[in-house]
């Protein structure tokens, strides 16, 4: 089976305020919008933000509490992170964490999005990132 | 800002249990693990599954309850996703809803993983697919 993540979908409950700080906060732009759903084009990948009655009538009975998980951007500085976390901030997010040193190196904080979707903003020297996005494993 | 995810990490209770739905059922294999965690080099990005405790500690206060989302993973035929949805229900995961056709066409079904993350498992024909894994927006 293809080591493969087509999409992340993620159930938001007002699609243009998701839509300003996915694309306000973190710059990105969508290759597709309607009126229920905006989608993203990633790395390698597509992110999709999709009004959760949607999203919840498409997975039904779905979940009754989704498990935890947080999605990373990684940043190619170590004093890119806390400015980041800030502008999220000032669009729509919430920081949950300030910019730390974590026990097993780099820097990071974490972020959440206006529907709780936790987002961490790191910086790790031992992945790299090619020009085009795409991220490998290093240690 | 470069529209990149650099990883998914996904809070699990049991890593081994875990680590028999992702390697078994997907038929993935890990690029590390330790005793909290595995990552898994994917298609420009990492997966990753860590223990709960680990991934709460990391971003406390974290948050009470975080918002809906699905995991999807694209597969090459419409025949190919039932037999798949039903692979992972042997493996550990449970199936949530059985392949179908979506309103906004192809063919579609959900299976969530031990520990409660949604996966929608699709054949998407619009969604181009390189040899490396990364999926392209099309309509």
């Amino acid at each position: 089976m293809q080591q493969q993540i087509s999409i992340i979908t993620l159930g938001v409950a007002d699609l243009e305020r998701s839509r300003r700080f996915y694309g306000e906060g973190f710059g990105w732009s969508p290759v597709f919008q309607n009126h229920e759903i905006v989608f993203y084009q990633m790395n390698g990948l597509m992110l999709g933000t999709w009004l959760n009655a949607s999203l919840e009538a498409d997975m039904r009975p779905g979940l009754v509490r989704p498990g935890a998980f947080a999605l990373g951007h990684n940043v190619a500085t170590r004093e890119a992170v806390q400015p980041l976390l800030e502008h999220l901030a000032q669009h729509g997010g919430r920081i949950l964490k300030n910019g730390m040193e974590p026990p097993h190196g780099g820097f990071t904080g974490y972020v959440a999005d206006p529907d709780d979707h936790a987002w961490e903003i790191a910086w790790n020297p031992a992945w790299p990132i090619s020009p085009e996005g795409y991220v490998s494993f290093g240690t």
